[in-house]
C-alpha cells in the first residue's frame, strides 16, 4: 500500500434504488494502474467488454459499447441519435423515466406524443398500437423497469407492432439489465441501454447501449448531423470498432470495473442471477407482508430488483429513513414525483441482492415501526 | 484482499498526451466503497471536491463542478450552455481541439468565424479583435495548451478585448489546468474547462468547468432549452449546488479519484506543482536538443508538459514508438492532423513529471535513434 489515501468512507449498506454495493473485487479493479486509450492491452479489454455486454443484452449487435457517461447520458444516446427535428416519437410516460425521455426528445427536436398512465401501471401492447395508427412514428420509447415504482413493463411481442407501424423500439434497461431476462435479440428491440450501478454491480459512471442493424440503418439515413458531439455514435463506433479512430479518450478505470464486474455476472451465470434476485425479492416481499405493508405494485409486474412499499398512515418518511442510516447503516430511498411521501424504495440489485441484507432490513423496519 | 481480481493489466510509463500516469494513492481512493449519490458524507466529499477544483482554478466561482463526462464533454458544457442556434462564435483554430469545437458548435445551431493559423502557432490578441471588429459576437473559443500541437495561447488580457465587444470568453483548459497558471478570476476569463486525465492526475472520467457570474447571466437569459439533457448546466447545478435536486447519477468513484488528486494537488501547492512541471519539461528539452532533435514549437510559447519534437530524416514514427512501447515500456504519441508522422508528442503530466521518466525516455530514444 502506498502513502496513505486522505479520502475515508464508510461502507454503507445501499438498498435504495442504485447505485448499489459493489463487490471488492469490482472495486479493486479500479485501482490498476491506468493505460493508454490506444494501448494494445486496453484494446483488447473493450473487446472483451463489448463480448460481456453482448451476453447480459442476450444479443449479437456489433454495435454494443458504454457510453462514457452514466444510464442518463445512455438514455440521451439512444434518443439523439436517431431522432431529426420534426420526427414524430411516442414516449411511454408510467413514471419518473418516461417524464425524462420526453424533456430529451423536445431538446432534440421532436414532436412527442406522451402517453401517460399512473405511477405503477403498465401499458398495453393495444394503448401503444391505437397511438401508432394516428400517423407517422420515428420511434416508440419505453421503460423496462421503472426505478421510480417498481413496475416491470413486458416488452416481448411489442417490437412486432411498433416495426408494423415503421418505427424503432427504445427500451429504457437501466434497472432492469443483470436483474431480468433483457433479451434484445429474441424481442426484436432495436435499442436497449442501461447503467453500470444497479443490477451490473459496477460503480455509477458508463451507460451500455445496444443497436439492432435496422437502427443502425436510421443511423447511416440521417439528414442532419447528430446534434450532440460526445454521445454521436457514428464517432463513438470507429473508436470502439475496428478503426480505433480517436473520439475522446475513454474513461479507463470506470472500465476496468465494468470489465470486472461483467466478468462476475458471466461466473454467475445470467439464469443463477435472475433467480438470485428473484429468491431476495420473495423474501422481502414476504417479510412486508408479514407486517402488514403493502406493496404498491401488483405481484403480476412487480420488479424483483426494486420494490416500493407504502408508507403507512402515521408513519414520518424522513424519520424511518434517517433511523435506518443513522442506527443501522442502511440506505434506501423515498418516492418522488407522484408518489413523494407515499412509498419507500429498497433495491435489491446486483452484489446489494443478498440474503443477510434483506433479513437485516426487515429487522431493522420492525425494530423502527414497532411491527 | 478479497477473491482475486480477473482483471490484470501492466503498469505503463504514460509519457502520451495523456492519460497520464495516475499515483497510486488516488488509484487506491477509487477502490472505497461506493456511498449513495445524496449520502450526506457524499455530499461534503462534493462540496470539498468544488473548493478544491476552485482552488486550481484560480477563482471565486460558484459554478464549479466536475462534468460527468471526460474533458470532451466538458467542452461540449462549455459550448451548448451558451450557444443558442443562429449565435454567432468566433474558434480559434491552431490545432486539432479547436476544430472540435467548431464540429460542435455547429450541431448547436451556431454561426462559427473559423480563425485558422497554423499547427503549432498561437494568435495574437489583434487577430482576434479584428474577427470581432467584423459584427456581434456570442463567444470567443480558444484551446490555452494545444496538446494536438504543444503550443501555449497566452489568455491574460484577452478578456478585455472580448468583453468590450459582448462576447464571452470560453477557455480550454484541459491540459492545461493543473500544470501552468490558469488563473480564472485574475484573467477574467467566463467559461473555463479540463479534464482529470493530464495535469491534475486522476484518471480519464471527469471534466471540471468553472462559469462566471456574466456567462451565468448569459445562461439565466436563454431564449431556448439547452440543446443537450445531460450537460444542462441549470440542471447540474441544482445537483451541485444548495438544493441537490437529483439530476443523474454521480460517477461516485470517479469523483473519489479526483478528490484525491485534488488533494495531493492542494499538499503540493499550485506554484511547486508549475515548477515541477517546467523543471523536468527543461530537462526533456535539453536531452532531445542535445540528441539534434528539432523541437516544433519555439521557446517562447512552448509548453511546458506537452513537447512536440520533430521526427527526423529517415526514420520512422511508428517503429520507435513501438520500440519504446515493447523493449521500455514506454508510451509516448505520435502527431495527428497536419502533423501526422511529422511530430512525436511526449507528455510530462501530473504523476508522470518525474525526473526518472524524463532519463528513461532520453535514453531510451538515445538507443533507438542511434543518437
Amino acid at each position: 500500500m502506498p502513502d496513505e489515501v486522505r479520502l475515508q468512507v464508510p461502507e454503507r449498506i445501499l438498498l435504495g434504488p442504485g447505485p448499489s454495493m459493489v463487490h471488492p473485487r469490482v472495486r479493486h479493479a479500479m485501482s490498476q494502474p491506468v493505460l493508454g486509450h490506444l494501448d494494445p492491452r486496453f484494446l483488447e479489454i473493450m473487446s472483451e467488454i463489448q463480448e460481456h455486454l453482448r451476453y447480459v443484452f442476450q444479443t449479437q449487435n456489433k454495435m454494443t459499447i458504454p457510453v462514457s457517461g452514466t444510464g442518463s447520458a445512455a438514455m440521451e444516446c439512444a434518443l439523439c441519435n436517431f431522432i431529426e427535428p420534426g420526427d414524430s416519437v411516442v414516449i411511454c410516460v408510467n413514471g419518473y423515466f418516461g417524464t425524462r425521455m420526453c424533456d430529451m426528445a423536445a431538446r432534440y427536436g421532436a414532436t412527442v406524443r406522451r402517453l401517460d398512465k399512473a405511477w405503477g401501471d403498465i401499458f398495453s401492447f393495444e394503448e401503444i398500437e391505437a397511438e401508432l395508427q394516428k400517423g407517422p412514428t420515428k420511434l416508440v420509447a419505453i421503460v423496462h423497469a421503472e426505478t421510480s415504482t417498481g413496475a416491470l413493463q413486458p416488452i416481448e411481442g411489442l417490437a412486432d407492432i411498433v416495426h408494423r407501424y415503421g418505427a424503432l423500439l427504445v427500451v429504457d434497461c437501466v434497472t432492469s439489465l443483470g436483474g431480468v431476462p433483457v433479451k434484445v435479440d429474441e424481442w426484436d428491440i432495436d435499442v436497449a441501454y442501461s447503467g453500470t450501478q444497479k443490477c451490473l454491480g459496477a460503480p455509477p459512471g458508463l451507460g451500455p447501449i445496444t443497436v439492432s442493424e435496422r437502427a443502425i440503418e436510421v443511423l447511416r439515413n440521417r439528414k442532419t448531423p447528430v446534434a450532440n458531439w460526445y454521445l454521436d455514435l457514428s464517432s463513438i463506433e470507429k473508436y470502439w470498432g475496428n478503426t480505433r479512430t480517436y473520439h475522446h479518450t475513454a474513461p479507463i478505470s470506470m472500465n476496468y470495473a465494468l470489465y470486472e464486474a461483467l466478468q462476475m455476472v458471466r461466473e454467475e451465470g445470467l439464469e443463477a442471477r435472475f433467480a438470485r434476485h428473484r429468491r431476495h425479492a420473495e423474501m422481502l416481499w414476504n417479510g412486508l407482508e408479514e407486517m402488514d405493508l403493502a406493496l404498491h405494485v401488483p405481484l403480476s409486474h412487480r420488479l424483483p430488483m426494486l420494490t416500493t412499499v407504502r408508507i403507512p398512515e402515521g408513519v414520518t418518511d424522513m424519520e424511518v429513513r434517517s433511523r435506518l442510516i443513522k442506527e443501522y447503516n442502511i440506505e434506501i430511498a423515498g418516492g418522488f414525483g407522484e408518489l413523494a411521501g407515499k412509498i419507500w424504495r429498497i433495491g435489491l440489485m446486483g452484489y446489494s441482492s443478498r440474503a443477510e441484507n434483506v433479513t437485516l432490513l426487515l429487522n431493522a423496519l420492525k425494530e423502527i415501526l414497532g411491527r
